[in-house]
Formats: C-alpha cells, sequence, structure tokens
C-alpha cells in the first residue's frame, strides 16, 4: 500500500499553529484558565486554554490536508482509524508551563502502522524545534538547523540521569531507581519532554519517566532513535503505547541500566 | 556615611560581560571542561570554565569601577572587606547547564551593610533578565521591561510547591516537607535559581532550598522582597548567609508554610 506520508514542512506548519495559540497564553494571567481532569495517582492535573485551542487548530490542519489519517490528541482523544496515526500532546509539561518554567513543549508524533515514524518537538518560548524525519533527528533555533545526536559510550559512573519527579517512585516499588541513581554520576528533576530532548542532544544520558501516555511520548520516540538512542519500555518492549519508559543514549547503557532498574 | 551604591545599569554590564563567557559554551562539546570540588551532602560538583571566566570578567569589572567595594564569589572566595559587598554565583545551576536545560542564570547581588538590597538573574539563553533595583523589581525580554509582582492571597490548598531536588529531604527529616507538599495544590521539581524567579514573577507560589550558599541566594532576594515576597531561614531569620530557605508569595503564606515545615 502507498501511504500518504507527509513531510517534515507539515509537521512545521502544526507546530507554528499550535503556538499561536500556546505562547500568548504563556504566563499570561488573563487568558489561563485552569480546570482539573482526574488522572490515576495524580491530585492535580491542569488543563488550560493552550492545550484546548491548540490541539483544536493542529486537528483542524490536519482533518483538511490527510483527512485518510487516525488523530490522537491529550484533550479530544482518538478519531479516525487506519495504518496511519498522528498522536498529539498540545501542551506536554502542563505542570511548568503553570509554573512558567520553559520547559514544556507541543508534541507532534506521526505512528504508521503503530511504530513512531516521524516526531516533533516545539518549543516556542525558546524558540527551539527538535525532529526526527523519519531518518535522522534535528534542532533548529534562530534559524539555524543541525542534526542531533546522543552521547555514546558514557560509562554508567558517567552518566547523568534525569526523572521529572520523585513522588511517582513510591507508587512503584519494584522499579530500582535508587540504586540506578546511585550508580550514576548525578540525578537531575524536572525536565519533562525536554529532558528527552536533551537526551537526543547528547547532555542527559538516561531518562525515565513513569505512567506516560502515548500523546506524551510517541512524538519523542522517533526524535531519540534517529539521534542514536535507545528507548523502550522498562520489560523492554516497544514504547508506543507508554507506560514505565526508559531512554538512553546508547544500547549498552540502555542494557545495564535495564538490568539495575529490574534488578 | 555617603556609600557608592551603583545604579542598575552597571548591574547590566557585569551581566553583559558574564554572558560573553557563558552563552558560548553553554551545550557546547569543545569548550566545557568538567572539573570537580568536593561540596558536603554531593557526590559530583561540576565546575566549569563558564563558572571560571564569568566571575573573573565580573570581578574584573568591580574592581575597575568600585575598587573599594568587597566581593564574594562562588569561584574565587571573599575579597576586600566593607560596607558593600558584591556576591556572585556565575553560573548558579551548574547541573542544569550541563544537562542542557535553560533554567541556569547568573546571579549578580549587592549587600549594603549585610542587607541584600539589589540584584539581579540573568538567563542569556532565554533572553532573560529578572532584578531588584532597590525599590521594586524588575523583568526584561526582548527590550521590554515590566515589573514583577508576586501572587497575593493563594490558600495553601491552591498553592504551587517547589524544591529542586528531593535528595537533601532525606538529610533534613526534621523538616516537613512531605507535610507542606501534601497540603498544597501540587509540588514541582527541578527549577534552581529559576524557580524563585518564577515566584516573584507570581507563577510559583512556595520555594524550598536547602544547603544554600550565600552566593546562590543574595541576589534572589531583593528580588523576591521587591516583588511583594517574604524570603527567610527556616528560623524565620534573614536569609542573606544561605542555609535552608523559605520564600513565598506572600507574608501570609510564608507564616502557614513555615509552621508545617517546623510543625
Amino acid at each position: 500500500m502507498n501511504y500518504n506520508i507527509p513531510d517534515i514542512d507539515f509537521f512545521h506548519k502544526l507546530a507554528d499553529a499550535a503556538d499561536l495559540q500556546t505562547l500568548p497564553r504563556y504566563r499570561s494571567q488573563n487568558d489561563l484558565h485552569v480546570g482539573s481532569k482526574p488522572k490515576e495517582g495524580y491530585r492535580f492535573d491542569p488543563v488550560t486554554d493552550a492545550d484546548r485551542e491548540a490541539e483544536r487548530v493542529m486537528r483542524a490542519l490536519i482533518d483538511a490536508t490527510f483527512p485518510e489519517h487516525a488523530i490522537m490528541g491529550e484533550e479530544f482523544g482518538t478519531t479516525g482509524s487506519g495504518p496511519i496515526q498522528w498522536v498529539l500532546d498540545p501542551v506536554d509539561g502542563t505542570r511548568p508551563f503553570l509554573c512558567g518554567l520553559p520547559v514544556w513543549a507541543t508534541l507532534i508524533g506521526l505512528n504508521v502502522d503503530g511504530r513512531a515514524r516521524m516526531g516533533m518537538m516545539d518549543q516556542p518560548f525558546t524558540g527551539e524545534r527538535f525532529w526526527a524525519d523519519g531518518q535522522q533527528a534535528w534542532y533548529q533555533r534562530q534559524g539555524v538547523t543541525t542534526p542531533l545526536s546522543t552521547r555514546k559510550n558514557v560509562s554508567l559512573a558517567q552518566a547523568i540521569l534525569h526523572t521529572t519527579s520523585p513522588e511517582p517512585l513510591a507508587r512503584h516499588p519494584k522499579v530500582n531507581f535508587a540504586a540506578l541513581s546511585a550508580a550514576t554520576l548525578m540525578t537531575r528533576y524536572g525536565g519533562e519532554c525536554y529532558a528527552m530532548a536533551m537526551l537526543a542532544a547528547g547532555r542527559i544520558d538516561i531518562c525515565l519517566e513513569y505512567d506516560l501516555q502515548p500523546y506524551d511520548i510517541v512524538a519523542l520516540i522517533p526524535i531519540i532513535e534517529q539521534a542514536g538512542g535507545r528507548i523502550t519500555t522498562l520489560q523492554g518492549e516497544r514504547p508506543e503505547s507508554g507506560g514505565q519508559i526508559l531512554a538512553c543514549g546508547c544500547p549498552r547503557l540502555h542494557e545495564q541500566a535495564l538490568s539495575i532498574l529490574n534488578g
């Protein structure tokens, strides 16, 4: 079957449209309407107008250009079906968005036959885009585009570990995070999707995240893989469905970290 | 005595000079030489050329312009003495600097008779400056300057709490962080000095930090106070000497948080 795969320009078009909805609302007292929807294990999940409006404009563009494509989005669920599915998180990191920390992003992923093939992470405040075009991962800022490449051949003892929050650790006592943290050089907290982008950029070596939804991770998978990294669930399986996700700069480090976490 | 107090333009001049040393080294594979110096309670404390060179150029400017002023800096210790003391942290948040997360900053503080009177937090990657001129706190980006103001009259149950890392919590079991976290709306990790700036900007309501040095906090004290916030040690004393520091958007919230942490 001859799939109608978009090129990366269309991802930029989606990101441009999302930016117009998210950026004016970032740190804006007036336009930020904080709602709340229940999510397992969290007491608070802020939903903003930025989330809703950004997903709405991206969906409209996709529906107009690729009406045969399916869409899964954080705010409006799954629509359509078929081999090509867009996976959208209009504001990943709503918490840093609310706190004014520029580590949130718009995530735009594309699954083909259930496998993440292309993706973009768009941070409009810093003016950064990270993407994977199906072959290679790229970074763009101030009009300059450069390839992304993970850091390779880092020993566990020299590795930088990242996780967003210590709170899920208590809910997952079988995952031996403490042992992994003790084996690495340092542990950093609080980076959300941006930490995954920094793994693709060779700044962070190991990212561990819990309780991810598909829209939290699908866009990031090809960015990490096409930058040379490895990303799976803690069971060592494909990460497209989310859950407990481990990303590393290279396969050897991934194997070591997985073994410690499950040990 | 008629003190020779600098105006805020001189702080901008120092920040401009620091930017030329820090920004080109941020995310640069070639120029980042990671050293290590021992620090109590940490296994790893990265010291970069960015730190050293940025402090060097700021010291040179201060020495040339205000030779009678004392200077305390993270990298080169304390020099001079007298009623006016500059307190410099060339790269606060060396860990996010290493990880590529834009929440590090250059901190420039000024103590007069031992009390923090003026300060600037400079983040050159995002192009942001936060400062206090002795009367009022300000924010500048892309040539636009606006006043900073903390969020007032937030109930504890609606408050956003921030701390940089959960690791010091285990070393301070008498500080009841868990109770404070449970009483607030949400807890965010991993913001370093940038979280304090977002408290001044009315985005975060409570910041708790452990084991701070004077150069980690002096520049931020007047920014928080002159934006309407309250900042003290966990003993309720002036925060200029560092230690365990609590900052809140308003005095009432500060009183409530302090009571829970010490309860």
